[in-house]
């Protein structure tokens, strides 16, 4: 056997544990929390029809959907932290990091590096591809909320200047995409879904 | 507001019902099936790493993705039949072409053709880039069974001649990955995860 092969298995039997990180979103129209596979599985299909909404950018769409498809792995260790929740935030950069190191490590050398490398570029969130990856990101559990009659932002402390401070990235990026969570908010804060401040 | 976003919206949240799509082979390590969204996000992920079994034949990378991101949609209305039973599988074809334009008309006109070409070409099972994804989409609950016991092979009338028949496509695309698959299978029938005949 090759046994090189067999050490990719190991990592395609190690990520199996993303299906069991929950977020803190709900999934529509269920009575449970949304986990970080099912997640990583929509974005990426949302990169693709939303495309034409960034295709003036002329960013390579491949490493956008490697980006998002393994920019979650970190979390099997490292947990999922509440985005609005400062405490729970503090020394996430450095879990996150010594969690991509621990994950990538079962696979080979080679790969163990292109991976490091994608998600540290989606980390840092600097170049195009990792900032579009970031809209997507961003958005999905957006509208995930929205259709939740807002699940996550019952939780205490969010409010409407948070939640479109951290989709922000939109704006510059997207302008259509940004006119609907615009959109979205409003009607989410007139429905009752989330507070205005 | 941009109506055809909205349409596109619309499908993004149309498809989160994947997520509850239960499919036969369990989670590895927990007591519950896995659905249609994890798996789709596992064979993806599967794709980039194991892409150096199959890269000889010089596929579209991008487009297998894509494929994977979308097969299973249709079984948003469709279900999952159990590959081995022939009697739930009848009518399938016909069954999942109907759920395909149910799904893509949600979609604006032209990432509807985009998308049921996409998919057409996936369930013909004839271009190289089908055929990787055939390869991903039977060789990712195969490993989770053989990491669950054989969860779903202990149901009646699966034996290692139909598994292998099942994995028979990776035969001619990856030697190496179809390697893999007569050890495991033989693993199997050793430790009484899989019955031989």
């Amino acid at each position: 056997m090759n046994q090189e092969l067999l050490q990719t298995i190991s990592f395609v039997v190690e990520i199996d544990k993303l299906k069991s990180i929950l977020r803190q979103n709900a999934v529509i129209g269920k009575e449970r929390r949304e986990n970080d596979a099912e997640h990583s599985w929509h974005i990426c299909v949302m990169a693709m029809v939303l495309w034409k909404y960034f295709d003036k950018h002329n960013a390579n769409m491949l490493k956008v959907i490697k980006m998002l498809l393994i920019h979650d792995l970190v979390e099997i260790y490292s947990g999922d932290a509440f985005c609005y929740d400062d405490k729970a935030c503090e020394g996430k950069k450095e879990r996150e990091k010594e969690a991509a190191i621990k994950i990538f490590s079962f696979l080979p050398p080679d790969d163990r590096e292109e991976m490091m490398s994608l998600w540290l570029e989606f980390d840092e969130c600097v170049t195009l591809e990792a900032r579009i990856a970031a809209c997507m990101d961003r958005l999905q559990p957006f509208i995930l909320n929205y259709h939740t009659q807002g699940f996550t932002w019952s939780k205490p402390g969010v409010t409407s200047e948070k939640v479109l401070k951290r989709n922000e990235i939109l704006k510059e990026l997207s302008p259509e995409l940004w006119e609907y969570v615009l959109h979205a908010v409003n009607d989410s804060i007139s429905k009752g879904y989330l507070k205005e401040k």
